[in-house]
């Protein structure tokens, strides 16, 4: 299959990034991260995370950071929360792009240990939550199956599986009058590879040819940008990932893993090989290297270290320039 | 086009990786770290460099780490040498697998900087070499192309140059009784993607169909896995890597730019996607974990971070036993 011509890319730093540091990120340096991601042009930022402070202390501040962000025209500014309350505190910012999702993971027992419910319980929970979410105006439009690829807990997650899980939230969806546009997948413990990105992608746009594929992907062994490269050959064009490689998941049974793909990577991955972003490379590099100021250690992300190809392309025209 | 069923990886860690750390990196600990590399079965291990130590101050016990480490029957031990001098003191030590090369460096302006000799010297030096060679009884089977995809001092280098190239070296080869059984194609500095690899490739299999071809890659700017997948879809069975991602080269004009694609996670790409190495990863990751204590610093390998897939998989099965 043709690469698609333009991705759209979710950055999930400010998010993902700042869940799971061990030292506290002062507000205001999330508020400027926020910031100078917003130079860089994205569709979508996701700010923050509305859960309990007393489970995530890191994201006690989820208000103050976005009140204190600035919004770009044309970024959607979106955030996570795992129940009513969450969305209710998402809603009251008066200042997000909150958005719905009808969320199942697909290990029983990271589903225990990351959301504290089993699956069934989380089906009762998503009737619950597409009732509240019309109730509250949010739009609602996204399936989304973490651990889709396989647990640290449970092994292999069989692609079966997950559609099956899909099958039973369209039904939910169906049920709640929610028009699906979105399935998202998420490689929350980075289990996927090239091979079973592949089957996974076609085994769900068989099934459901209308919504769009999201990809979810974790670098934490090394294959995001393989899988990523998989996925848009297979017709992908909607990927998360965070600026400089932050993130990782605080539930997923290991340390100092890497974390989401790194943002900075992916562009240049898609400059490359001719698939746009309209995102800027030279400024989000920049971003990636604030990234690790303001956690304070490094960051996996790889062309903040490698240099960008377009400004030793640069070089090299305006060295010709003064030779000729 | 279908994948490998098979792949050889040639370890290039205890070469790749000690020619570019600042700190000296004691003698015993080099032979220590290739035994450990021979206990995971490789087919071949890049043990040292022989090179000025005026110019490469880390390799000037060549012979001592030579001396000191213990042949793995079935494993071919390589070195590297720049000039006759090199070579012979190669064959001196009457225990390594030497083997010639007839190499060129794609970018005029690099091959300066990393042989101190233009292109055309080159060409000039691989006649000598090529009948040093020959009367030193080397066997000589490989053509190699450095910095054939970009260079951090040139820009894009274009495919039609590199084939150029290899024509021009492979009248050397014919002018001297070489016969060419690998063509290799270094990406010294990072500059390919999976759409400049599949068209190389593409373009060196047209024209020389009957040579395997190996490629050299780089993980500078996070792309390493990506390209070697596009390069095992067009039925590239041969890789060079370093364990952990040791290595990078100290002469193409960047600090702390990430090195080699990491062995361990190419193996495990390998392993996930059904291409069979031979190299016992659980080993391999005992040994990243090694040359990061080695080297005294982390190195940028992903699985031994984020974990085997294997030993997760096994823990579920041990637990269902328990369970049932």
């Amino acid at each position: 299959m043709a690469l698609p011509k333009r991705i759209v890319i979710h950055e999930l730093g400010p998010r993902e990034g700042m869940q799971i540091e061990k030292n506290p990120v002062a507000t205001s340096e999330k508020i400027r991260l926020v910031d100078l991601l917003s130079d860089c042009v994205f569709p979508e930022i996701e700010v923050t995370s509305f859960v309990s402070p007393k489970w995530v202390p890191q994201m006690a501040d989820a208000e103050q950071v976005v009140a204190g962000f600035k919004r770009r025209p044309g970024t959607k500014y979106t955030c996570v929360y795992l129940n009513s309350q969450g969305m209710a505190r998402a809603v009251a910012t008066n200042k997000l792009d909150v958005e719905g999702s009808l969320s199942v993971t697909a290990s029983e027992v990271f589903s225990k240990k990351n959301t504290n419910r089993t699956i069934d319980e989380t089906f009762a929970e998503a009737e619950r939550r597409a009732e509240a979410l019309k109730q509250m105006n949010v739009p609602t439009h996204e399936v989304s199956v973490m651990a889709a690829f396989g647990c640290n807990f449970s092994g292999d997650i069989a692609p079966e599986h997950v559609i099956g899980l899909i099958d039973r939230m369209m039904g939910v969806a169906r049920d709640h009058d929610v028009k699906v546009e979105l399935i998202q997948l998420a490689d929350t413990m980075g289990w996927a590879n090239p091979g079973s990105i592949r089957r996974m992608v076609g085994m769900v746009r068989d099934r459901w040819p209308e919504p769009r594929i999201n990809l979810h992907l974790h670098d934490t062994r090394g294959l995001g940008l393989a899988n990523a490269l998989a996925a848009m050959e297979m017709g992908v064009d909607d990927f998360d990932s965070a600026v400089a490689g932050l993130g990782g998941c605080p539930y997923a049974g290991f340390k100092d893993a890497p974390g989401n793909i790194a943002t900075e990577d992916l562009v240049h991955l898609c400059n490359e090989i001719g698939v746009e972003t309209g995102v800027d490379l030279e400024r989000l590099l920049d971003v990636a290297r604030e990234a690790e100021k303001i956690v304070g250690h490094p960051l996996p992300g790889k062309v903040m270290r490698g240099g960008q190809l377009d400004s030793y392309r640069r070089a090299v025209r305006e060295q010709a320039k003064v030779a000729s």
